[in-house]
Parts: C-alpha cells; sequence; structure tokens
C-alpha cells in the first residue's frame, strides 16, 4: 500500500499549497478570520460527499472528484449572484485511500480554488472508518440586500436558464452504461464531471434591476423550478420545445434514442443558472427564456404532456 | 425497523426547530445571508465527526452527541475572543438510523443553540452507506484585528487557563473502563459528553489589553500549549503542581491510582481557554496561571521529569 500520511502532514501540505490572502488568517489557527465590509452580506453555504452515494472511488479520477467537491459549493454562491471569498475542506480518509488519491484530489481542488481565485481558508482531517467523507464549506459576499433569493419570482416574469441543460445527466448516463467515449460522450462526460460555476453570470444578474430570483440547476430544471414557484408562491408555464440544448446532446440522443427532454428536466448538476427576470430587462449574460411565471400556483410543461419528477437523495 | 424520515421531512422540520433571525436568510435558499459590519471580521471554523472514530452510536446518548457536535465548533469561536452566529449542520445517515436517534440528536442540538443563543442557518442532509457523518460549521464575529490567535504569545506572559483539566480525559476513562458511576464519577463523564464553551470568557478575554494569545484545549494542554510555542516561536516553563483540578478528578485519581498531570497533559476534549497574558493584567474572567512564556523555544513541565505529547487522530 502507498504511503499514508498523517493528519499534521496533510495540513502542512495543504498550507503549502493553499497560501492565505494577506488580509486574512487562514488554516492553522481555531478559526479563519476573514474581514467584513460595511453594506455587504455574507454568504454560506456547505455539502456533504459522500463514498457511496455521491460518488464512486474506482470511477471517478480524484481530480476531477476535488474540482467537483468545491465546484457545487461556488455554484451556490452564483446562485445568489456572490463572489466566493474562501472555502473550507474537510476530509474523512479510510487507511485503504493512499497518498496519490489525496495528492491527485487536492490538484482539482486547487484548479478550481485558482481558476476562481478562491482561497482555501481551513477545514478538517481525520480518519474515517471505510468510506472517504468530503465536505466543503464556502463564504462569500454580495452587496447588502442584492441576493438573489428564490422567494422573489413575480408572476409576468420570464423564465431563463444560462446555458444548456441535460448534458450532466447524459454525461453520467454514458459512464454508467460504460459507453464508448467519442468526441461528442468524452465532452458530456466532462459536464458531469467538470462544471463550471456561473460565477461572473450571477454576479452580472444580481446587479441587473428587474431580475427577480436565481436558483442553480442542481436537480435538474423540473425539481429546481419547482423550488423557486413554491417560494414564491406563484406558478410557470415552461415551453419544453425551447429548453437549450448542446450539440452534443443532440447528437448523443440521436444515436442512443435517448429523451433530451426527460434528461434536462430530470436530470441534474448542469449548474446552470435558473432566473426569473421582468421581461424588459436584457441582463449582459448569455441566456434562454424558456418560460413564463403565472399566478397558477402549478408548473405546466408546455410541449410535453408527461409529470417529471427530481430525484430525492434520500 | 423504525419510521425513517425522508431528506425534505428532515429539513421541514429543522427548519421549524430553528427560526432564522429577522436581518438573516437561513434554511432554504441556496446559501445563508447574514448581514456584515463594518469594524468586524467574521470568524469560520468547521470540524466532521464519524461514527467508529469520533463516537460510538450504542455508547453516545444522541442529545449528548448533538450537544457535543455544536459545542467543538463553538469552542473555535471561543478561542479567538469572538461571539458565535450561526452553524452549520451536516448529516449524513445510514438506513438503520432511526427517527428516534435524529430526534434526540436535534434536541441536543437544539439545547446548546439555545444555551449560546446561536442560530442554525443551513447544512446538507444525506444518506450515508453504513456510517452517521456530521459536519458541523461555525461563523462568527469578533472586532476587528481583535480576534486572539496562536502566533501572538510575548516572552515573560504567564500562562493560564479558564477552569480545571483532565476531567473530560478522567470522563473517558470512566466511560471505557465501564467503572461504576457513582457521584464524582457521573460528573466528570458529564464533562466529556457535555463540554460548555467558553464564549462569555473569552469575549472578555479578546477585550482584555495584554492578554496575547489563546485557544481552545482540544487535545490535552501539552499538545495545546506545543501549537502556541510554536506559532509565537517561544517556549514555556509550566509547574504541574499549579495545573487546576476538580475536586472530582482528585477523589476518582486516588480512588483508581490514576496520574492526574498525564490526564490533563495528554487528555483532551476539556474546552477550557489556555491564554497567555502580560503579567499585570487582571482580566474579569475565573483563571488560574500554571506557567510563563520564555525565550527557550522549548516546554519545560516543572515538577514532572517524563515527555508528554498529545494524540493524534490519524
Amino acid at each position: 500500500m502507498s504511503k499514508k500520511l498523517s493528519e499534521f502532514d496533510l495540513i502542512d501540505k495543504i498550507k503549502t499549497m493553499f497560501p492565505t490572502p494577506q488580509n486574512m488568517i487562514g488554516i492553522g489557527d481555531d478559526c479563519a478570520i476573514i474581514p467584513q465590509a460595511s453594506g455587504f452580506d455574507t454568504l454560506v453555504s456547505t455539502d456533504l460527499l459522500i463514498e457511496g452515494v455521491h460518488f464512486l472511488r474506482q470511477d471517478i479520477q480524484p481530480t476531477l472528484l476535488g474540482w467537483k467537491a468545491a465546484a457545487v459549493n461556488l455554484s451556490d454562491i452564483a446562485a445568489m449572484g456572490g463572489k466566493p471569498i474562501g472555502t473550507f475542506l474537510s476530509v474523512a480518509l479510510p487507511s485503504d485511500c493512499s497518498q496519490e488519491w489525496i495528492d491527485q484530489f487536492l490538484e482539482g481542488y486547487h484548479d478550481i480554488s485558482s481558476c476562481y481565485n478562491v482561497s482555501l481558508l481551513g477545514g478538517d482531517t481525520t480518519r474515517s472508518l471505510n468510506t472517504i467523507c468530503i465536505n466543503v464549506g464556502v463564504v462569500g459576499t454580495v452587496p447588502h440586500g442584492k441576493a438573489l433569493q428564490r422567494n422573489t419570482a413575480q408572476v409576468g416574469d420570464l423564465i431563463c436558464v444560462t446555458g444548456p441543460l441535460g448534458d450532466a445527466a447524459a454525461g453520467l448516463k454514458i459512464i454508467l452504461s460504460q459507453l464508448p467515449r467519442l468526441d461528442h460522450e468524452s465532452a458530456l462526460v466532462l459536464r458531469h464531471y467538470h462544471p463550471m460555476p456561473r460565477i461572473e453570470e450571477g454576479i452580472t444578474l444580481a446587479a441587473t434591476p428587474g431580475v427577480h430570483a436565481m436558483m442553480d440547476i442542481s436537480d435538474g430544471i423540473a425539481s429546481d423550478l419547482r423550488h423557486i414557484v413554491k417560494a414564491s408562491q406563484v406558478g410557470a408555464d415552461v415551453d419544453v420545445e425551447r429548453l437549450p440544448f448542446s450539440n452534443e446532446l443532440l447528437s448523443v440522443c440521436q444515436k442512443y434514442n435517448w429523451d433530451r427532454v426527460q434528461l434536462a428536466l430530470e436530470g441534474g448538476e448542469d449548474y446552470e443558472l435558473l432566473f426569473t427576470m421582468d421581461p424588459q430587462c436584457h441582463p449582459a449574460v448569455q441566456y434562454h427564456t424558456i418560460g413564463q411565471i403565472t399566478d397558477s400556483n402549478t408548473i405546466q410543461w408546455i410541449g410535453g404532456n408527461r409529470t417529471y419528477e427530481g430525484f430525492s437523495h434520500f
């Protein structure tokens, strides 16, 4: 078996890889210290990733898992229109987890941290009995009162998304079905493993008057839109013919006779932003209008005649 | 088997038990939102608790685990002299975990949250394959630049602690040795299961000029003092005869012929505060002076002639 790291070796390694910005205190004390600014709000989110539930060790490269573990949290900051400041990484490692595994995991975590200019400011390291358990917390900031929540959609708002839907779900289906990975398949698998949180788009949308409600698409748009509709006590009409799809998805759906609408609605982890806005609004981001908020208290999927449900973790 | 909760039932239950203060957004959106105040710093800490490593399900009442899971994080805020604002609770539950277990866990978590007036502002719920995995994050606040760190001890400082040492370690020994729990034993077991983070003491110490460095005692004072000495590039002389002990500990040590100094130095989880201060300083908290910071770059345990090492999680 490979060399094992002690807890303190691991912390030292992480401290070296992830230097703390000058105006903050990061790893090494009881808490991280982040200065506050008047007129801003702090955003906090946290996610648990459990081996065997959220990932299979033999099926995902640790670099990709490291990327994705941070990505899903950064996407929560994007979903409010915030700017991420720092993350907190806790890992529980079983004795059969090699130093190579944790090295590669940290490499992927480092890549996304650099890509989005976000600091690793703390966390926890411990052993576990048999499964890897990862918790990522993230702290961000947003001008006071400007965070875009789920409960502020207004009747008459357009419903929009920042990018194509269903790619990550198709990628997962390709992985699970062990299909050959030609160009299009590989691109979809990458969309599953390597999501790009829409931080810049979120910041722009939060600064655009007339954008009312927002969240990220993590469970599939059917489930996620239901959250906005329920929280805002409104309804929605969605034209499934207007859902945006990538060329890769269209090609693979045709090849394998898959239902692209089902992939978009039920399949999660696209991490695009779903938002509602006044029809007069023209935010300076790429987006696709897919429907409109109504006063009906139901969601109608126009152009489709079945019920779509997001999946539950339990 | 008992009734199982779905993820959404559990989140609804938690939302009802833990209302969000009016000026914040808590559970139910992508992130929690906490207003910032000019002139303050945000403190963040996070801890993982893994079944089989940090606790045994059959050995700890879930109410006590709920208390302790939050307590160790609140103690990290106390260790910097901060005021806790909100916590973030993530739980991964295997299918054999009953509704009663999680209900009682939440009851203990609720008790300590009420006791310290801290809000549960978010988290994550998921399933796990076979072990309970809990992550608690905490966010606090402290006047800008006033957080007490580990690297600011000064030569000549007195070394002090806020309360008796070794109780929690003795309590753990009583549990593991399955000793009869008479009055004194029960008190020590409670000190292990039900630590009281020294929040008020921490705030007072951070506001007292002349108090220089601080941390909480989580791994045993031998290990924890080493962190301060190493970070501050100083040394320490500690008089082991001046270590404070509870009457319960003295009585149980006499009864079972245990070494009280070893319990204090090697045994963790007392969650008292360890701090250093100018000898002219008289902070308005209960404390015991146990030694002095030196320029020697070593720690001398005067009155004892053995090497004491804190234990490692790995």
